[in-house]
């Protein structure tokens, strides 16, 4: 009963999420339909995170158990053969049977995009947050990414229907990256894990500052209300990305580094 | 009477390519057809260059001549708000009677991306040519990208259907750029005008030296024997881009330098 990490790189455009539900085709339901055929039988795929329908992942990553000995390449191929073009696994490996793809995590990478001019480009738009002009105040952003670090209370930022033991997340990292004159922001944040619909409602907060509507200290108040009403809306699900997810398990340390380069 | 020329940047998979024709929609016929309702009249759109069908464009140019007396902004913002999101015009400006899209070109930048690797980034799949390994000879490829510069009869290099009153072309710069274990291989070329899927065929020749079947002074060859069945296959369509267009008219110096980023 083999084991298998897969990292996964998909175009949430037309998926109804990660997970498996009646109204839509989900990634997982995707894989796990093909992976039934493979192993003839029954498979569950778990993932890392549940990213939102149009959410997109440069580098998810789930494992999956299979009666079949088959060595990882093999598998890949397989599976990539069988897969829709907006979906790739773009990585396999065999793990010991205590990798977890979500409970094994210690870190998740996100990316949020938004492009901030009057004209969005064709090649874009799927990618994106269109924010229109007047320019988004870059800096203040910044400053407000910086309160999002540390040890917190997320509630406020949880969406609807978010269920789990703690709200409490710690975050690493968050940061605004821009080049000037250029209409692209990009939102990049680190952390043990995240509350549903989190990422998003931080950029939804991080654009009211930037659109001089809140200072930037107002991004520690909001987290510190801990209430969903003082909080900034929710960013749309297509400029979000699952960039990257780090594991402690030692055994997937000889995992290859390859990695779907960035956008 | 007034004229404007028009930037354009188009995502090209679902077109039939910038010209009018009865097979399906053109970026042309679009555009022709958004203007004549706001010219109450019909109108005649001239692109600087025919893209084939599923061609892209970071900055076509075209022109046009409008009855009504609009400034450029807002015949921007008229056009783009009925226009498909799969194309934009990025910068529009009033230029004098003389400006011709086509005639009045005297250079242009055409970029072809190839993805050389087992697993193709969903990202990526609309707008590059997916050549599976072995690794392509990256050197030979730049080896052979350099006997394309000169002014050359490329005839050899012409697709079928092609006609101009003559087949050479001067190509200023020709060149491969990549970076070390990346899949992406950039090819880049500047010239004075192209004929018909002459871009596409150097790219196939330059794979065919890639893949170790052609040596790179075999490019010369090519070129030198003006004989179709000489060169090598037509690249696909998806892997092109219509980068930029260079006017001599010095009235169109003012224009804006706003360009569509680079993918």
């Amino acid at each position: 009963m083999p084991r298998f990490k897969l990292t996964l790189s998909y175009d949430g455009t037309t998926f109804v999420g990660w997970q498996r539900q009646a109204s839509g085709v989900s990634i997982q339901q995707v894989l796990e339909d093909i992976l039934a055929v493979l192993d003839a039988a029954p498979v569950t795929v778990i993932g890392a995170g549940r990213t939102d329908s149009g959410v997109h992942a440069l580098a998810q990553v789930a494992h999956v158990t299979l009666r079949r000995e088959i060595d990882a390449p093999t598998l890949m191929r397989a599976v990539n053969a069988s897969l829709p073009d907006a979906v790739r696994v773009t990585d396999a490996y065999e793990v010991p049977p205590t990798f977890h793809a979500q409970f094994s995590a210690t870190r998740k990478i996100y990316r949020y995009r938004i492009w901030n001019s009057d004209v969005l480009s064709p090649f874009e738009r799927p990618y994106v947050w269109h924010v229109l002009p007047p320019p988004l105040d870059r800096d203040a952003m910044a400053a407000a990414a910086r309160f999002v670090e540390g040890a917190h209370d997320f509630v406020a930022f949880q969406g609807a229907g978010g269920r789990t033991r703690t709200t409490t997340r710690e975050i690493f990292e968050s940061r605004i990256d821009s080049q000037p004159g250029h209409p692209l922001i990009t939102y990049e944040v680190c952390g043990s894990g995240f509350l549903k619909y989190m990422v998003r409602t931080i950029v939804g907060s991080l654009v009211e500052v930037g659109r001089g509507r809140r200072r930037p200290e107002w991004m520690a108040e909001a987290i510190a209300s801990k209430s969903r009403a003082a909080a900034g809306p929710t960013a749309p699900a297509q400029g979000l990305f699952l960039v990257h997810v780090d594991y402690r398990d030692a055994e997937t340390a000889g995992s290859s580094p390859r990695r779907v380069e960035d956008l």
